[in-house]
């Protein structure tokens, strides 16, 4: 039995953490953070949720705690991380922190000074799939957001394999609007979602892609720039992603989806659909799989991929990196 | 030709103005105001709107307006409606500053001393199809509000018909989200409200309450207290309610809806439905109907009545108030 | 370990039942049907599901059952009970075949002739919290549906109490699209749904009625007759009832609450919320709990009451029942 | 004052022409058609319809139309075209027979026999903006679907500009469920659709990709295969494309920008977004209006385009169409 604590439990990943942690078998939560909610439980916020108590972050008791989960701002996080590792907890940080191993890139993109630059070299980026073996040992983990490890889990394989590309990869994805954080915003009120679908940020202007184009780069490194076009969808929850790779030489779909078919067996949470099926949402809502489907179109494999963003994309992955790092069975609390 | 000036017009109920008003032959818009955009135009928050610029409400040119239209919270639409009736303007007040008659019962549910309780006495209560001969000379008029707007319509005939009431007439009330206001709020995010249905204020707790009654009474004084039970729904826009009341005495469905229909025989904008079907939100979705039906079961009249909360229920009313008052055909820019 | 068969499991109960029982460390699926989809798995039509092989129903090994769970249109599960039971199977019908005792009732809504009347008697009525004791040994249980699961839940402490009452209790109930079934209608296309809401059947004309009264009056033979007025939500499951009960006596909201209270003390898919808390939707979907809460307004006590209707409504107490009847701890797979 | 008969006025772009043509000050309905509902009004589909009355298209009298609206499926429309013509009526024809000029195309990608091949060469291709000549004398027009004229609207300035391509044109679009008609299907269930996003016939599989093809190249004639991904959006209405252009040479989006500025100046109906601006649904739902912005990145033309699929995509556009054919002022019933 493993002690586990929660920073920022009150968002939407944090109160995931707090339901899956709570169906494992291996893990108690000892602690649970909230600023504006501290003194009050969970089912303040969540009127489903168990009646977890929620501290100010100041108050956590890091010393009971063997792992942390990090749902926490960027740069905050950071913060905490230090403090955590200081007190011996391996840390599992659901920001951006330590995702980008330039932290001339980070500083850039996130338009803070890193709180933490020595420990970026040391993190694991915690893709679970592509990262086992790093995990075991880590004692601090970059866990990858949605639409990015819904894009990586997608190029892994047409990457690895050196096949050469023929201009740039384009990512065209959509979210559920629980991506979009429980703070109540303009473009989060019902009224702005329901019925409408809306770009934003495309091209290359979203700060997810430097972090997808620098992975992507340790698989094939002539990957070019690419293009990402993020949408709102008016859903809960889900990441769907049309990923448009041009192959410079012409092949056939039986051979990429034996590709895929191979590269993906035996995972538990990455099926790869027969030929002729597309991934939708509702292959993954409320699951901690990428379910992905490929199409091939003149010299164009289209990869379609799709993850719950709260569970694969967010605590999911978190939860599985956890289950890894600890050497409990990998699907434990995630099936 | 008339000029109509718009005080909050960005507000739901502000802008649906600003769209009716723009089809009205006989209306010009001379100015619409916000504090939050002044300086902008509509299109800022509304993109699919016309580029109506947004004053300050301090530099509005009242001395220009026939008209004006208060789509202001409580207390300031009062304050404001000193200012225009001082420079000769009509006004039409779409908060409840003059619905209610009796001062002391206004200050006990809206928490605030009266800003004008002189002017309440004048005010017209803007049920047009109950209000049409005072309209006419109104330079004050209290539009109702949606929930009331509904049940009013759905109440007068059998009320005005003097039947006995055997118990408390239970008026079960459901709203789309436009009813709760533009400002993001828990309640409003997407994610509190897309697959979920929430009661609020139920029984004798919602300020709409004293309002509904006060009406109900002026048509038979022997009306009992009310239970009223409003719910947010998940739908952008519309009202429908279900409206319990108990008879005393026995009749046949039949004749109640001979009453009906001919209470609302040659009404362009109130529908009674043949026996046998019943109001849905889908019968008034943008149009300026309250649609209703009976079902009659034991000694139960269950009026089911809908309207769309931003037309019949707010800014369609105030328009259709204004063509009763300056002279125009009553359905113009409403049909 | 025991095994169960499902018949007709590609509907929404059926599907939600192959869910549950994977679960279930003590169950085995060992047979689920389906006309229509006979020789395909589940996924044929649930992206998601695991690959539950589907048979055709006279193709069903009865003879490796323990117990089936019929989720048949009615007279078909009848026609099939009679045969699980010959086999030496208990069975729990999700159908409405063996709720109403009283032949002449079930003929007269359901027009149809009862297929197996001599069954009707022995059948356990399965709202598990107060049936505990037959259930052990049961060999047909009349598995509740979701508007009566629901609006019993609400009305039993308070019939049981033998307060008097002064006038109908009213039930205005509404309902997510599951509800309706996996058929594709006019009235479940999503173009009819969306942006919609609408009350189907109220009065005294939906069949659940005469089930809710028959049983209500088990606890207090001097209840009057009901009204039921169900509405169609845009959501995909759940149901939430405004449950309004006229007492002739005046009473306090505290004692009423502690009536509540005291009659679920201990239940584990039972909540009554403080005072001041309403229930929602979002109180209940995909758990197997009922979560009610109480307003009192003059002598109106109002029940709000909340589950999902494929769970507490359908499968989660079928499985709560067979929980019961064979001895397992209640919860399993539940929670 | 003319006279339009519409056929297959039951589905959703027929009675959006019925209510685009009752607001039409210089038209009246002689007839709307529908098979299933002959004898019956529209407002038994539609509950808000006016009581337009239905007959079967074998009664109606084309000698009394100057112009007839065909709203049938492909082959259908073509044979009924030719008796709308020789009746002397101009047509409209909603459907695909006249769209594709090359008949082996059409054939190919519809599966059937070209009920009447001899007058595809006369059919003018209603995209208003550019067929404004030859409208004013057409007898017959192919008035374009949704998805192309979302899409070559965006397209037609750069391909005009005989600008080089360094690959292959990608449009990724997405459509509201109207798009997917009338009928009740498995996968326009509202239990399919809500919290859902799914692709289909993404590639070079659906049969509009053809008719794009075939029209972009009659604006340059190099234009390479292009990819085309449709998908089902959870919402009623509206399609939002990004349509992804690889250019041979670098520019600046200044320049594009203006490219399509000039292009579209004085055009009533496409809004060209200023830079930094995105089109989104909420810019078209409910309007005839195409809604566009670009951005660039690398050497990549990002075009957005947003139509409602009811108006400009169908209906809408088929009334522009009408009044260029009739001398009417473009916008009338429009805005």
């Amino acid at each position: 039995m493993i002690q586990a604590g929660i920073y920022g439990a009150t968002g939407y990943t944090g109160y995931e953490l707090i339901q899956l942690l709570n169906k494992h078998p291996e893990v108690d939560i000892c602690f649970a953070t909230s600023q504006s909610f501290a003194g009050q439980t969970v089912v303040a916020i969540y009127p489903q949720a168990p009646p977890q108590p929620l501290i100010a972050g100041e108050d956590a008791p890091l010393e009971q705690a063997d792992v942390v989960f990090l749902c926490l701002p960027h740069a905050a996080a950071a913060e905490t991380a230090v403090l955590a590792l200081n007190a011996g907890c391996r840390v599992i940080d659901l920001s951006a922190d330590f995702r980008i191993k330039d932290v001339a890139v980070y500083e850039k993109w996130y338009k803070v000074t890193h709180p933490a630059p020595d420990l970026i070299a040391e993190a694991v980026y915690g893709l679970t799939e592509f990262a086992r073996d790093d995990l075991r040992q880590a004692r601090l983990v970059a866990n990858p957001g949605c639409y990015t490890t819904t894009s990586l889990l997608a190029l892994q394989p047409i990457l690895a394999s050196q096949a050469a590309l023929n201009g740039s990869i384009i990512i065209d994805a959509k979210s559920g609007v629980s991506g979009a954080g429980r703070t109540p915003q303009d473009n989060t009120h019902f009224m702005a979602v329901n019925d409408n679908f809306s770009p934003y940020k495309i091209g290359r202007s979203h700060r997810h892609l430097p972090e997808i184009e620098a992975i992507a780069r340790t698989w094939n490194a002539d990957t070019p720039d690419m293009i990402f076009s993020p949408h709102l969808l008016p859903v809960p929850r889900g990441i769907l992603a049309n990923i448009y790779v041009p192959l410079a030489e012409t092949t056939t779909v039986e051979a990429l989806h034996k590709l895929y078919a191979d590269a993906y067996a035996g995972e538990p949470f990455v099926t790869v659909l027969p030929l002729g099926q597309l991934a939708t949402l509702a292959h993954v809502a409320h699951t901690n799989k990428c379910v992905m489907s490929l199409t091939w179109a003149g010299n164009m494999l289209i990869l379609t991929a799709a993850t719950d963003n709260l569970l694969k994309g967010a605590s999911g992955q978190a939860v599985q990196n956890m289950n890894v790092m600890f050497g409990f069975e990998e699907t434990v609390a995630l099936i």
